[in-house]
């Protein structure tokens, strides 16, 4: 019984290459998690193909040395980013990618894959469902016998994402400005966000989570100097970079702001729409779900858990009926799910649950 | 007479420095233009100061030939810029305009004026009132005694600027990608803005301007490939460059397709709301509008019209009791305005009359 399973074992590789982080891990045929690794940002669009493949090494030859394998033992890889397979249409990519495998023993073929597909399989081994994402950007796949079916959102910081951390964080860096201008009301937002750019620039600043504490300075002054701070601050970011503030309209909405609850819900219903798009009657599978924004925010999932298909979504707060809502920290599980497919390995419920407890275990 | 005067005349140069171009004139000290001059962007933030300075010198040049009159008759310079003063903190910027000035043969002192103060006194001489601009940016001041007493929103495309041509080809943008993605209405602007990018990528596509005639391609697809050209254009531009595309959306807007209508009627509430931030009940001088959203958008002056002194924004199209709105094209004549008033030179309506129709003839 061990000779015999010893002659069948595979060995696979499942990497999940997100815009901060890369996963790998290594498993064997029956789905056991042997090696974990993990690394710095591994998207070639946002970090650059030379910083993506340093990732991608750096990651992979960790989850080896923890399996106590050598590359060469791999048959299968599958590598999630975002785009999925059309990031490897820019010939650098796509050479990049099969360097950094290469370098670490890794010769068997990649399968690169759209990080949504990922982060779906890691919530469910069902060929059919969903999957909504709010992190830094936001969208939603229906999928469909494995594939992705439709895509909705996605579209980046300026012409989309809405409901993502950039989302939350444009608009209540604008609802702080409007605030301190005199154009819009008075918010917890102001104080919460004048406190955070101060701590950010070595400044020592008392703020009190009173609306009225910070005072436009209209009409008294040609413009207010907290206001210029906040100018200063915010246009030497990059755009995106205003994701990292969306935390604060959370806690300006557990104290009961109500900007930062109008900003909050505006964004979950933007979820909810993102996700309607690619809801169709005939598809009932799970809904899996990640990103920061869904996974640390129950007031946002309570709206998104609205979203049936050709239906409004329910109020905030009422629980959806019938589709499971899984939650999943990244798209690392899926990514190895994708390795094992690639193989030709069925992956059932009893095989998707070794692949998620032994990955947990590791990391 | 005749000599009495020559005696006594002085001479005065208006320069108003803009994003886009920069106008010059020179004129008597009883406001009448005797030369005129125009060249490229004069703003050192978004141009670059050495580009700045080789506009401010070509229109500065071009004004004192048309005068037939050397710079060192020039006894006093206004130059009017996005701003105004705090823009010269940086030395580097208050050299290149005082060498480039200096370098036109002007040695007379220089003071550099907010753009906001002189599109003020393009339109008015009185010492109390109102100006609001929208163009690609956005920001209202409040003028009491001459000096801007209090200036709201102008803080940029990612922050503010609320109901500038950048706000509504922005919100025109994501509309069309909300369209496109199966999240948002159906839209003529859809239409439109494809005509638009492909035009810009010397594409030939055939539109029209039924809202259904661009089908979404959810379900069926997995992206649409015109929603990818669109972003994949859009992407491509700096931020800013969005404003192009606002005039799409007030051409939707005579065709009654209901998504431009709301955007319109947003951008005029957020012009509104910045207008009725800095409007006070005890001054009640004209209110002066420029900038190509409010000079050309009868729609949107309307529903700034309706501002009044602690009251909510009357009705689009209801006619604003009291205070005049007088529409300028740019800040020319407020620059001139602003350099004889530096000179003690009193500036009457008499005076103001003969600048504004002089320098009307001069362009």
């Amino acid at each position: 019984m061990v000779d015999d399973k010893s002659v069948t074992m595979t060995h696979h590789l499942g990497v999940d290459a997100g815009g901060t982080s890369t996963r790998a891990v290594v498993l064997d045929s029956q789905g056991r998690a042997l090696g974990y690794g993990r690394s710095g940002s591994g998207n070639p669009i946002s970090a650059g193909p030379a910083v993506a493949a340093t990732s991608l090494r750096a990651a992979t030859a960790q989850a080896l040395a923890g399996a106590g394998l050598r590359g060469s033992v791999i048959s299968t890889t599958a590598v999630a980013m975002a785009g999925g397979s059309s990031v490897t249409d820019d010939p650098d990519v796509a050479d990049s990618i099969r360097d950094a495998l290469v370098s670490t023993g890794v010769t068997a073929g990649v399968s690169i894959e759209k990080d949504l597909l990922a982060l779906y399989f890691s919530g469910t081994p069902q060929p059919d469902g969903y999957a909504l994402v709010s992190g830094t950007g936001a969208a939603a796949v229906r999928v469909r016998g494995g594939e992705v079916e439709a895509v909705c959102d996605g579209l980046g910081w300026l012409l989309g994402d809405d409901g993502s951390g950039f989302w939350i964080g444009r608009e209540m860096a604008r609802a702080v400005a409007a605030d301190l201008d005199g154009r819009g009301p008075a918010t917890a937002l102001t104080p919460l966000l004048l406190a955070a750019t101060a701590s950010a620039t070595g400044q020592k600043t008392e703020v009190s989570l009173d609306p009225g504490s910070v005072e436009p300075q209209h009409p008294s002054s040609d413009q207010n100097p907290l206001l210029r701070e906040i100018v200063k601050h915010v246009y030497a970011l990059r755009p995106v970079q205003l994701a990292q503030y969306a935390p604060l309209a959370f806690e300006a909405m557990s104290a009961h702001d109500a900007v930062a609850e109008n900003i909050v819900n505006r964004a979950g219903q933007a979820l909810a729409d993102t996700l309607a798009a690619v809801v169709i009657p005939g598809l009932d599978g799970p809904l899996v779900v990640g990103g920061s924004v869904l996974v640390n925010r129950q007031a946002v999932r309570d709206i998104v858990g609205g979203v049936q298909p050709h239906s409004p979504p329910a109020p905030a707060g009422e629980a959806r009926a019938g589709r499971p809502l899984v939650i999943v920290p990244d798209g690392l599980v899926g990514a190895a799910v994708l390795a094992l497919r690639n193989a030709g390995l069925p992956v059932d419920t009893g095989v998707f649950d070794t692949v998620t407890r032994s990955v947990r275990r590791l990391r």
